[in-house]
């Protein structure tokens, strides 16, 4: 294991907090853990800390800022170190400045998106527990994802942004996509972890937020998602389909916000000696949606 | 990502090589890579390395050794060191004495068990390629696993065995089964990785093996692999079930010389703040098989 | 479309109507549609009909009768007509002796059991209804089968009672077991619809109960039904497996008065040129249980 | 069972006919089971009699025929009596006019497709046999449907369309589509089985074809169709996803002279009771395309 374990939560701004927490509860299935008066903390039936995602009441949608979970102390005292280093400036988000938090320290990556590393946090355990467990609670709800998985950026400059994350951060790149040309980096996945990927980037206005993925088991579960999402009127963007990169199976929608979210399933295991993949922008249809082989308009532009 | 990456390979004893060469590739699928007099190199079709799989032809059934690839040569290192002050005696396996390897350490771990260390192999990767890749490739055969998923062993001291793999070699405990009366351990499952597990070990005699799990990638493909045991005639100890333990997916069988196989979809992401679950073993049935909870006679005994 | 559409309905006897309504209920997930004192009346969420599946108090456990819906009175009158002729007493079970039922006819067929022909029932529908519906309701619990599917009963005179279905009601017979010397008949499968199989007899005491065939609708539908009876401590007989016989998915298990159910997916269409498929006694165990191959004793004695 | 068992043929204008039976082959995986000039005939894998689709070189793509099997000559005089009294003209292809092919009578419907219906075709049986069957054969290439499963065709008065099938031919109606104001009938789905549709009509031009549905298992054979046909460059139309109208799973795609084809999964059973399930035309979207929730405009252009 590595100094950061996983993409540990999302503070997403929503324009409607109840009618937001309604949808991630009923429509996502997530847990609702916490409320102050202007945010609320959820998590995924199958997390063991407090929250992974934080509604917080806005003006205007987005992400406040994604964090990752750091191993210990020590480790978050490296990466603080090498942060600085690289020329970003770190403030210190205080212990109890958010429920059920310690303390984290906050940065802005060459993207111009609010990241945080953090090792405290309370954990409160799964319904099933840890003693003969059983493999799913009872009474979940809607999508019902084991958990957030992954979060998707924009922004200008993806070398940069990728260096960051593999010099500084220690991720390592398993996929991106070039110009033909080879000369510029349009998309660049990242993972800290065994999985295909965490966090990603892809080109675009700085400081913008894609999506966020939530991980379900298979692809039944992306049927079942979908399904849901008709259900319950909520706008599927694009339907059940494979992904080239990371060959997981997808579904994409959005929230009230106009946040778009994502039910992934499968996916690769990537290792410290796994070859980036590399596709080239003229294949990025395939890549991205490998079934319909073009991107569709509204995947590009619709950025909160 | 930490020092050691994956279970990279295992060398297992057969008792008629050109046998068990057929019912790998054509009943399991995996790829001939390389062939000496007394040996037989094989590699899943999603593994990138010249081989995971090794058949010695022996006299006995059962696993020569299995070898985890590390990172780099300086993790190598302090790895070596370590090991050296646990207590165990190191040697040297040349780069040369097996095919497409560099060099490894070997030693014996408390089990018994023989293990070895390395970070230097042919990378041969894989018939999808990296520049802009299809999900699977054209002419898969038989079970077509992903990848070596993990092994699992048998030993008398799993207290000193699983001191070993954490305090050593820095895996983590993700499960581990213990007498109700909470005095002994007997079952413990330990990841170097985000998964469930890469070794585990149940009480039993030192030195033997008792299976090796391949990856598959969902429920439907485990139903596939037993379909084919069944056409290829070949025995199956434990139909489609799910664990309790991992909660992963499975079917239990045995190759020519009785070495058992599984071939293992799904299973939870363990990450190094994952909390060990704990099963006492009472409920050791359902923690094995989760729909019979029971053991079943031969699971126990059957042993190579 | 023939003159017999469908078993329509099976009444059981089970010795603790409420805990039999609870679990017909809570891990099967049917629901109740009517009540009197000793009978409770349950559908499943895909049926159309007032119920198919009625319990009723007794001492023992087992089958009362099996119903099939016939397609209209006249096609009910060329029956009683036929079923007759072969030497049947027909008896008749007036409008109103159970609930939401019109005028049935009743007689035992040559294995001893009781059956029942009618074309009146009342209809209740769906939750998804019928103008611009949803592919499945909300609220559902526990296996959640779309239906009932089949009967399997044990008789001695297989031939006899093959013939009668086939020769009186209309079925036919899409697979057979037969003794290696082809001398006897150990199992008829037959079917009145396109399914593999309606309702199907196994060489044993006249008069018995072997399981209800409950349809769901994949692999991973039987998986989380072997989830749900495993939380639900209701004892598995078979766990996850494929039929030989009609290619089916299966998991059976038992209800609180030992009567076996099976949650049952996949199986081939059949049509009336359908050829017959045959299976020799010897190789019976993979016609049952496709990945053991071979029989469990329960399997041929545990009968009500 | 009814007098139509089930819709046995197409045939299919192709242009070039090499090409046509190399994709029907190597992409949707039939078997060629006879050759003649200007025609080839294929089946399915779990298809019994000779054939199910006939390719025919023809300068303009689309539908020569369809062709339903019936149950015996009696029930075909019977059907033939039957079509003359509602108007249509028969003539008769004699037995030996094609491949395998008994005497058949053809018949324009009255959206002006060209009809057959015949009793006499070879059994070629399929390659798991009748003695003791394997649920599926070695070998199997692309996308491996098991049937021909429906046809769908274009009409302008669907009314006098659907009227031939139930009262002529003695289908059901499964589905409907009418306009919001409940005039027009601009959707039409029939059942000839226990399937939720065997043939079925949109509005649209008379004598168009659009597209040949063939039966997959499942989900998850879905995805893998999908998969298949981006490797092989097939134009993927319709994305997987599940249909509102029978609810089965599906994918559109086309041959390569631009007929349309789909891998269909899953749907509801259906029996003479069942009540025909009505669609607005406000909702059509979500019929079509549950998940979209809109049509696609090529889906209703693109005819042959």
């Amino acid at each position: 294991m590595g100094a950061i374990l996983r993409l540990g939560r999302l503070e997403l701004r929503v324009l409607d907090l109840e009618e937001s927490v309604k949808y991630y509860t009923d429509v996502i299935g997530l847990e609702v853990t916490g409320r102050e008066e202007n945010r609320v903390y959820l998590k995924a039936w199958d997390e063991y800390d407090h929250h992974s995602i934080i509604l917080q009441k806005a003006d205007t949608a987005g992400m406040d800022h994604m964090a990752f979970k750091v191993k210990d102390i020590y480790e978050l005292e490296k990466l603080e170190y090498k942060i600085e280093q690289f020329g970003c400036t770190i403030s210190r988000i205080s212990k109890g400045a958010r429920l059920a938090e310690g303390e984290a320290i906050r940065f802005q990556i060459p993207t111009g998106h609010y990241m945080e590393l953090y090792t405290d946090i309370e954990q409160v355990g799964t319904k099933t527990g840890t003693l003969n467990p059983h493999p799913w609670p009872d009474g979940l709800k809607g999508i019902a994802p084991h958990r957030l998985d992954h979060a998707l950026l924009t922004g200008d400059d993806l070398k940069t942004a990728t260096r960051f994350f593999t010099e500084v951060l220690g991720f390592k790149q398993t996929e991106r996509i070039i110009t033909v040309d080879g000369e510029d980096l349009v998309g660049s996945f990242l993972s800290a972890t065994n999985k295909a990927h965490d966090v990603a980037f892809v080109k675009g206005p700085d400081g913008k937020f894609h999506h966020a993925g939530f991980y379900v088991d298979n692809w039944y579960e992306v049927l079942k998602a979908a399904d849901i999402l008709t259900k319950n009127d909520v706008q599927v963007e694009i339907t059940p389909t494979r992904h080239g990169i990371t060959r997981g199976q997808t579904v994409y929608f959005f929230d009230p916000s106009g946040n778009r979210n994502e039910a992934f399933a499968s996916g690769y295991m990537s290792y410290a000696d796994f070859p980036t993949i590399t596709w080239t922008e003229d294949k990025i249809g395939a890549g991205i949606f490998y079934h319909r082989r073009e991107l569709v308009e509204s995947f590009s532009k619709a950025l909160t």
